[in-house]
């Protein structure tokens, strides 16, 4: 990995060649918090990009956060509260006054409010929004309306709306002219006497337009939409698979509400990405590295718990062939290793169903066909695996015998692993179940208690021939 | 979550409502290809996005695709192939001929064809520039000159470059009247005489200035840029982390090459969730689900057997205590819990440490912090599993001495697991190997070593004294 070092002067005293911040700034800032000195900590803040303060935030001590957004009091931009994780941000908020709060939104884009608003409780949520304009009220509580996670909570609400007979240079000539237009913006939008959405006009296009043209002859042809309403996660992924880097957001009459930027579409991308790998590892999805010790401990004990109870019944498995230990110790040293390969085998497989399932890759279309390709690796592997731990485990013990049990149980657990593997998350999603979140103690249940029941059950038939 | 299905009139034919492909679209497509209907597939393909010919590509059987692309002849886009997996890709190139190849990637442009060919071997690569006319095989031998996974092999190289003199209005007429701009562009670039990047300008920033100002006095202050030879994912983060929708890309020299744009990525970042996601699960990073049989046993089979591996070193440590697993059997039921408990709470602290270092989250700064707090955690957890399992243990075997053994082991084994699935991914980082992809069996083999030797230990020191 190359480094991005050089790319301004602002990376190289803020952050490391590998984008960490470094440590000498947040003593810097930690220092200042702690001596009440909001002139250096605003001569350190001023120029900072509002995610490297977000970055900064995250980096101090929780004590010392809302210590900093108080001592730069208007020289805070709250915007920097949308760039850290919601446990740092609640926690900040909750040691804010309610004024502090009301005072630090009004003047923030209508997304970045809602995003900061959006999990207070709603006794806060109603006396701040009470503070504010009626205006910026208004705005902020229809955001908050729609549902979470939805389009129309991380919707952009300004937007630019022409009627489609106007011609390239009056469109040109309204957004030169008028003051109130939304911070950036990627395209026009053109919408009848009701507001609904007729069309869309990328800046670069409009640009190289004939200035006599109407703007609905350059307008896209079926423009990508999304519904207020619509999940984020569909969002994001139809404008990924687009290549869109703003979809105009519609209300249920089709009216034009807002749009959605692709800067925001990128972090719920992240997001969706990082809950599916938590999920996997067996952490809650909303687990980051600033929870306090108890929300962790709490969050992590359910799916221990499952994971005992898997281990139970792989016990009680074992618990059924204890005679068949008590003659030959050796089965206790060896059944291990057959659990664990299994286990390993069908997280393997598991992990490329559940990243193909979020992904839309794998569906209807073409579900038996990835169905027997693992079916096939699996049993490839456990033959060539049976081949390798039957010889070790011959040697080692000096029984054949043993080695043919163990090798036939490895092929029985990486062929019912790879099944395990693909068809459990498959019939979670079928029921509307998410396969990031619950395969792994089904998958570990299945290969735990087929590996021990084939090994000590093969062994135990074979010791009571002999 | 809601669904996205009225997005489009296309959307509605072509995908259902989860965004997966239809299976009768596919089906349509099938019988086409086999009957030699290219009129069929022309008409079912004209209007559809080059993601969805994409989508429609990978749905297909093997052998169809390269068919589909050949009946299709100049009605395929080849733009098409940047949106399928790399396997799909490569194996549809591998049937093609080079002519079809180069006729292909001909008009594309220079980051999509650099994208097309960079896979292919040099021998393929050199046959097909040949066939291409000078402009283009040198744009193309620059893009593939750049190192792998670099910014300058994904860059778009056609961008708007200004002196910084001109006014904005001359500055808009050179992009009325410049027939030969890039399709898609955001920014307007400054350059000085030697081409070096000065600054940038937005459209939307642009098109509201006033016709006399200079161009230079409304650029963007402190503007990113990154350069060419960095690599993708760190260009990626800097553009994630600044909202960015594009950045320019300089060679050495500070010279403007290029300019990356948000929807590339989105890609590199999806990629990079995906290769850690991936790693984590003990696949391949590259590994898709249309890659061969063979080709996935082959990259599975290593991290199976580094499984193996620690599975053997945990068999020989329960080997040592064969006597007191043989007088004792309920050791042997019940030492796999601990050891899989223990597998489980370091899964969990990985997973969560590998994510936070890959998102930068994780650094000196807040090492220390982090470490405590894990450790804290495990102890926690340690205590609840140990009185929980101790409990059952002693019930269950009616010997309360084991039920004290298992809690204590519980308790160690957890709190190793913290510390181990935290520093182990930490030391590798610091190593600069890949925390996501060796971190697992490293983890693991602490956890089973400890849970199996602390568990048949502190019982073999029991038997002993009793």
């Amino acid at each position: 990995m190359s480094d991005v070092r050089e790319t301004t002067a602002e990376a190289n005293s803020f952050r490391d060649t590998d984008g960490e911040i470094w440590p000498s700034v947040v003593e810097r800032a930690t220092r200042a918090i702690q001596a009440g000195d909001g002139e250096d900590l605003r001569d350190l803040v001023a120029d900072l990009h509002e995610a490297d303060v977000g970055s900064l935030l995250e980096a101090l001590q929780p004590d010392d956060r809302p210590r900093l957004i108080s001592l730069l009091g208007k020289n805070f931009d709250f915007t920097a509260l949308t760039e850290v994780d919601d446990t740092v941000r609640e926690e900040i908020l909750e040691e804010l006054s309610n004024d502090e709060v009301a005072e630090g939104v009004r003047d923030l884009d209508v997304d970045d409010a809602v995003y900061i608003l959006e999990d207070l409780d709603h006794s806060d949520q109603a006396e701040i929004l009470e503070k504010l304009p009626a205006l910026e009220r208004i705005a902020l509580q229809r955001g908050l309306d729609y549902p979470e996670d939805s389009a129309g909570r991380r919707m952009q609400t300004d937007c630019i709306a022409v009627p489609p007979f106007w011609s390239v240079r009056q469109t040109v000539d309204y957004i030169r002219d008028t003051p109130d237009l939304p911070d950036t913006f990627y395209e026009v939008f053109i919408v009848d006497p009701a507001h609904r959405l007729l069309g869309a006009v990328p800046l670069d296009k409009l640009m190289r337009a004939r200035w006599g043209d109407r703007i609905d002859s350059i307008a896209t042809e079926d423009h990508q939409r999304v519904h207020a309403t619509d999940d984020q996660e569909n969002v994001a992924l139809l404008m990924q698979r687009y290549n869109l880097v703003s979809v105009p957001v519609v209300d249920d009459s089709e009216r034009l509400v807002g749009v959605m930027m692709v800067d925001d579409i990128v972090d719920v991308l992240d997001e969706e990405a990082d809950e599916d790998l938590k999920a996997l590892g067996g952490v809650k999805a909303d687990e980051e590295l600033s929870d306090s010790v108890w929300y962790t401990v709490k969050g992590r004990f359910p799916w221990l718990f499952a994971n005992l109870l898997t281990a139970l019944i792989s016990a009680s498995v074992i618990d059924t062939f204890e005679a068949s230990i008590q003659a030959m110790v050796a089965l206790a040293v060896l059944m291990p290793i057959v659990a664990s390969m299994g286990g390993n085998a069908g997280t393997q497989t598991m992990t490329v169903t559940v990243r193909a399932i979020a992904t839309r890759q794998l569906g209807r279309a073409n579900a038996w066909r990835v169905i027997r390709r693992e079916m096939t690796v699996g049993l490839m592997n456990g033959l060539g695996f049976a081949l390798l731990l039957g010889t070790m485990a011959a040697l080692w013990s000096g029984v054949p015998g043993l080695g043919v049990i163990i090798g036939l149980a490895l092929m029985i657990v990486l062929t019912a692993a790879a099944v395990g593997g693909i068809l459990i998350p498959l019939a979670l999603h079928r029921l509307k179940i998410d396969p990031a979140v619950s395969s792994g103690p089904f998958v570990t249940t299945v290969t735990d208690v087929i590996g021990f029941f084939s090994f000590l059950g093969i062994a135990t038939l074979w010791l009571s021939r002999s």
